[in-house]
């Protein structure tokens, strides 16, 4: 067997691998059958069902899916991903899928497969089909995966060891940098928009110096930054649902970063779907409850995120995090002032990242099926445009906005 | 020879270690002395001199040198301290004397011994003496260090990589934390102030709320932004000075932190020795002059950085540095724009974290000889007032300061 040396698996091989690998194999019963699923940007993924049980493998080879061997990418990735599919797991077990294996030489990481009718946040939005715990789900997902991660939890001991470790996932934090904060500013071969339609949009960006200035502040951040561990591309084909349950899956961007990254790519992609949904009405469905339904779900979201986010902090204050010494910080006024402030600023950040991870699927390399999925190009045009302006809005006048509601009137007025 | 591990040396033993190492006794002649001269809070400090040569061995213990054994603290400092010695050595050579030599596992530095007539600045602003290159020769190194160490210049790669490894020299970072952020803002054993003068003043800092909550912002910054390599500990006893010559020493305390916090320890240091002066006026010598000179060094040494800084990132803004790539900001008013809100934060960070240690210099464990040499009490505690109401004003309103003169003025209005 190939174990002492990285190789790519196929659907032979791997069902080889398998079999030399009690934690997986003794899953299995008879009848086994593999599929590849992986229809992501970056990896390959297998569906292994048998009689008895079942399981997904997913590899990383060491360069970029979807454009090939001509974009190298380390695959040390399946390390970081590995690790913190299991931090984030650790922390919110019922909404990350349990690891099975992992193996370093081969990036290849065994975990749980979510069964049907478990699909793709993304094509739900798409669908049309609302998701009734997806707010309570993700705010608590993303309310323990960052409090607990940062130092209103951990001593700096914890923290910097934990930060030194994900510095090594350099080159993917890269990726983002490039994809998010550099791209979509300037002339680069992978960036694609609805042309002609697009054309002023995407040069007035670039011309737009207000906007630049926000995101040299908001790369700088991203960049330096190490507030609590990153899921790091949140966005909404990183999660399953299903009526019940919501699966936070594929962590390989994850890092020590401002916690306003995650929850800004949640939402901002939550926008994306908003404004797309225009182009999916028809004479059968207007869209327009399911429109309120994902407003509701922003809405619901950020509000049930900061609720449980200082629930933790109130009930964790007098613990050993560092950021705000009980000694110091335990007066009743002083401890809501403190927490006003650091939900203010977090606010902020959540739009600012959240509108900057909108820009660039708009006029960046790799874009929504959201819109992507709308087949008349003027229309879609017409979706994307509305939801730019959104996005410029949001990203320039972050500090301007106070409450989700606020937010939640400037993309209607938008809409309209 | 005690090679293999560690060993603490007297004046005795280093004789002997000496000899073992080439490269430290190739330099020496005959005629040997050595002596112990350490007065800081760390370290062990021993100077070697001879008729053909001279170099100066440094040693940490396991603890602190002023506290003793009943405070530990990683030897591991000496390696952190030898690494960033090397690294600003490098990039500012002209003001970090020479590494001869790093031991390990004896946590050994040998280095260039600074002849007199160099004195520590701090002991030479007591003594009222003028040092004309001062504030030019500081601001090259803040500028070169702190510059070439940033996103301005380097890749994500590169300093991700640096990030991590200072990530081990947290113990230090803790040490900050604590006697800079935490201890002077909450009852500690170890706080002290010229009692009862400032009783009621060291009682109203803890009492004030608006205070805490700026105190926890720069915490934050200093935790968690790896903006650059800091020295970490740059107040007026880190630097040693003749009038021609000026060389910045033990920064045991490096690690990759907001760059604000080294400009700040040492503007912060010049206004307490500022404030010490009336406590040093007599007959013979008011000190009024001398006052003015060191405003005049607080106000060139920001400006003179101000204006280095601009020039490295001017010289540099089509390199390497990822923060703000050539294609996206090279517009000559969309950099100048960049550059602005860049200094103008710095600026503000600056001023925060001076006024933080000022704060810690007058209520917290570690004082200054500026103050401490000034032998009447209540005179003292009259300069320390006012240093400390510089220092909160400095803080809390620090957003509303946009030019170094204004700083100057607000000095100059608490003093008379």
């Amino acid at each position: 067997m190939a174990f002492t040396e990285f190789r790519p698996l196929d659907e032979k091989s791997l069902i080889e691998y398998i079999k030399a690998v009690p934690s997986l194999s003794s899953k299995l019963g008879s009848d086994l059958k593999v599929k590849e699923v992986g229809d992501g940007n970056l990896n390959f993924v297998y569906i292994v069902v048998s009689n008895a049980g079942s399981f997904v493998i997913k590899q990383a080879l060491p360069y970029m899916r979807c454009i090939g061997e001509s974009w190298p990418m380390t695959k040390e990735r399946a390390y970081f991903e590995a690790v913190a599919l299991r931090e984030l797991g650790r922390l919110s077990p019922e909404h990350v899928p349990e690891v099975y294996h992992f193996d370093h030489t081969m990036s290849l990481i065994g975990m749980r497969y979510l069964e049907p009718p478990h699909i793709i946040v993304r094509k739900g939005l798409i669908a049309g089909i609302e998701y009734p715990l997806l707010a309570e789900h993700m705010s608590e997902f993303m309310a323990r995966t960052l409090y607990f991660t940062s130092l209103l939890y951990r001593s700096t001991t914890e923290h910097k060891r934990a930060v030194a470790e994900f510095c090594g996932n350099v080159e993917l934090c890269r990726l983002t940098e490039q994809v998010v904060f550099s791209d979509p500013h300037k002339v680069s071969q992978y960036n694609h928009w609805t042309s002609p339609y697009l054309d002023r949009d995407a040069e007035a960006l670039r011309e737009d110096n207000v906007l630049k200035l926000e995101v040299a502040e908001l790369k700088s951040k991203f960049c330096e930054r190490a507030q609590a561990l990153l899921h790091g591309d949140l966005h909404t084909s990183s999660v399953m649902v299903t009526h019940e349950s919501t699966q936070v899956l594929d962590p390989e961007f994850a890092f020590y970063g401002p916690m306003g990254f995650d929850i800004g790519a949640f939402l901002g992609n939550l926008i994306l779907a908003f404004f797309a949904q225009n182009g999916h009405a028809d004479q059968v469905n207007d869209r327009k409850t399911y429109k309120e339904w994902i407003l509701r779900t922003i809405e619901d979201t950020w509000n049930l995120f900061h609720k449980k986010f200082i629930a933790l902090w109130d009930e964790h204050k007098d613990g050993s995090g560092e950021a705000y010494l009980p000694a110091i910080y335990n007066n009743p006024e002083l401890l809501q002032l403190v927490q006003k402030k650091f939900m203010e600023d977090l606010f902020h950040d959540t739009l600012g990242f959240g509108a900057a991870k909108m820009i660039r699927r708009i006029v960046g390399v790799a874009h929504v099926e959201d819109f992507e999925s709308i087949t008349d190009a003027s229309g879609r045009a017409d979706c994307e445009r509305r939801a730019l302006e959104a996005a410029k809005l949001l990203l320039k006048e972050r500090r301007k906005f106070h409450a989700i509601t606020e937010v939640i009137s400037a993309i209607q007025k938008l809409q309209s």
